[in-house]
């Protein structure tokens, strides 16, 4: 427990002390792809471990995986019968090319109005360091409520190439009861929202064989099946005329949209109108009864990523192809899982594929959805907190993408995740000149010194 | 008029000088897809502008276009109330890598057995020389019964590219009755055949595009349209449950098969198991009511040749691609042409695009299907030559491929297309070791003078 006033206080009177260390931090170059920043990678985990074992942490390691070390550490200051907090995020950049494109220099910080420019400032350095600063306020006068472990990766702008197996290795190490995961953001600067929900992924490839190889069409065609054409038949009847999705039992698991959600995305500032600016398509699309934001944020989808077939070159070439390819993937919603819907796909195409070709599937990635309960005491905490620094409640957003650590998680480790991190819409991530909002980036290390003392407080 | 059995007695004595003239000519290495041998197609249209001379043949030229030249030539010697009858062949020849797997050189002709082996010796060196040799044959005792342009290019290997505008640019110059295409062939050595109808074509890319550019499937997946996905609903559209085509009015101009044609088709050498076994296929497809040999002959078809949309590289990408291209073609059969054929796929795509997408369709080539009368005295007579030198009827057959060629002497010419050529299936044709068939090529020389003979005689 801890004084909560006197925490804010000390960290409003040391906003620059806080502004500094994230300059130090951006300063390093931790371009996780390139092979060259490699001890600058390793320089960025140090400074990590090295400010862990400052703010207590016990245990601290600059684990190895595959590529880029995790650092690890304990915070046990709550005790064995409070709960365990997984700090989750990264500490890796992506790379700053097209540089001609900076205004600054990607790693000397600049200040410039109300931000600050740098690589990895909003994305998520920023993030990483505003929890670190509440984290120092809070134990000024007291300790955390919670006991943490950290999971800090390297790799999360190449994918996270090392994380699942890692995880998976290191179940019981990373035990905890709720993973904070501070890669997040809110709608706006003076908007603060609650990410409560993401979808979940499940993607494959169908490959289609028909003739033994290409045949001429003017001899064959009209005789032997053209894969291409039922790859399309295929595809074409898993979405239905209302743009429901028709693979057998593929909505039973999902969870309806409470009434109270409806209001709250009705109420959010994106209409179908901004999507569809966004998206420069000439109209929308999809599955009826549903509002655009629903549709992309809180129901589950079916894409073609990708079709290959026959002759695609310039020009007229009368070929039946023997093959046909297409990668499809569906974003799922809570409760499905990627097992479900692989069963589902399997089941559909086992009853509608003619005899007339052969064919395989192959399951190219997956993801869990994840959400966690609006009424759970993280939540709770994060709703008060927000609202007490913005003066206003947050909005309640639910994410389309996925972000695949969420799933591990859940996966590996049983635990929701708490979605709190303070990048804007604007901040430029991956792109040049990104920046994060100094105001932000203050109300940032107030939100999780608040958080702090909501949760289990 | 000429006196027939003289000029066959003729022929059959000078079969020596014939294979000499054939061996002359297929020792030019008339290739007409390689930059390096263009002087060997010039020697090879002007060896045959020197036949045509000594034939008697009047303003014999050697026509350029814009790549290899045409050998044009006219005999008027029936006088202006006879018909004119165009031959059409070609004089250049595939190219004969790879040379390692060829007995003999390609370009110096060898004698194994019954067969000449050389490069064009089928295609088709061997089926013009046995046209000139029995014209030679009746020359020697009258003349034709018929007038004779000629028609000789020297890109048919190459897909014609000067052709279309050739013929549209001379239309008047080369006006005949019928076509004597003699680049054909029959179904064997003891199996003389007439093909009389050979398919069409229409050949179409489409391109759709959904949004601006590629989206995020996580973010604008369930909001914006797939354009992946329309083109497959759009194509599979095209065909229904029973393999017809749904495109509107597509059949009505369609000739039904007689009963008599059928009959024929049914008599053929070849039964579905052997369309099975040549494509490799599991199972045969197609659409019902109609054998396979109906199908890949004397039905119209449609097949998608290729189709490419958003991501077909290795893994998985999570884009919502925003363009597709596929392309298709269809296999035209009398009555159709291809300006029916677009307006019924434009008026088809215009009732089922929907607005969520931008769409063009470019038409990549095309060509009418060709049929003649069976019972016009071109094939009467014709049936009647192959009859006497055989010793049986004919087999009547269709074609599933397209000949351009055909096509093009319809529409600009006016005239219908008579194929009688020798060349066998067995005669390695752009393949090594090409043979031609010695005992069929003096076959073919006794049916030119019969076929004289019989039509117009």
């Amino acid at each position: 427990m801890f004084d909560l006033q006197a925490a804010l206080d000390y960290a409003k009177s040391h906003e620059e002390a806080a502004l500094q260390d994230l300059i130090d931090l951006l300063r390093i170059p931790s371009i996780s792809t390139l092979p060259e920043y490699q001890p600058d990678m390793q320089a960025t985990a140090e400074w990590i471990a090295a400010r862990l074992r400052k703010l207590n942490f016990t245990a601290v390691e600059v684990m190895p995986t595959g590529k880029h070390p995790i650092v690890y550490g304990e915070l046990s200051s709550a005790g064995p019968d409070a709960p365990t907090v997984l700090l989750y995020g990264h500490y890796d950049v992506q790379p700053a090319d097209p540089l001609e494109l900076w205004t600054s220099e990607p790693f000397d910080p600049q200040i410039r109005g109300e931000n600050l420019y740098a690589r990895g400032a909003s994305d998520m350095k920023g993030q990483l360091v505003a929890f670190l600063r509440a984290l120092e306020a809070v134990q000024q006068y007291g300790s955390l409520p919670f006991n943490m472990k950290t999971l800090l990766e390297g790799e999360e702008e190449i994918g996270s190439p090392s994380l699942q197996s890692f995880l998976e290795a290191n179940q019981d190490k990373f035990a905890c009861d709720l993973c904070l995961n501070v890669d997040s953001g809110i709608q706006s600067a003076s908007t603060p929202s609650l990410t409560y929900a993401l979808r979940g992924l499940s993607y494959f490839e169908i490959r289609l064989q028909g003739p033994a190889s290409d045949l001429h069409s003017g001899r064959f065609g009209g005789v032997v099946e053209n894969p291409a054409m039922v790859l399309c038949k295929i595809l074409a009847g898993m979405i239905d005329d209302e743009g429901r999705i028709s693979l057998p039992g593929f909505y039973d698991p999902v969870r309806p949209l409470s009434a109270e959600e409806r209001r709250e995305f009705a109420e959010l500032p994106i209409d179908d109108q901004w999507w569809q600016t966004q998206s420069g398509a000439p109209m929308l699309a999809g599955e009826v009864g549903y509002s655009a934001t629903e549709r992309a944020v809180a129901r589950p989808t079916l894409d073609v990523n990708g079709f290959l077939s026959g002759f695609t070159g310039e020009g007229s070439k009368t070929v039946l192809p023997a093959r046909a390819m297409a990668k499809l993937s569906m974003r799922l919603v809570p409760d499905q899982t990627p097992e479900m819907v692989e069963a589902s796909l399997r089941q559909y195409l086992q009853e509608k594929m003619p005899g007339t070709v052969t064919w395989e599937i192959e399951n190219l990635s997956d993801a869990l959805p994840g959400i966690v309960e609006r009424d759970s005491p993280a939540v709770s905490a994060a709703i008060a907190a927000l609202e007490a620094v913005w003066g206003k409640k947050p909005l309640f957003v639910r994410e389309g993408g996925t972000i695949p650590v969420v799933g591990m998680v859940q996966r590996f480790l049983g635990a929701d995740t708490l979605m709190l991190g303070f990048g804007l819409p604007d901040d430029n991530l991956h792109a040049p000149n990104e920046k994060q909002h100094l105001p932000t980036f203050y109300r940032g290390i107030e939100t999780f010194i608040r958080f702090a003392s909501e949760f289990g407080g």
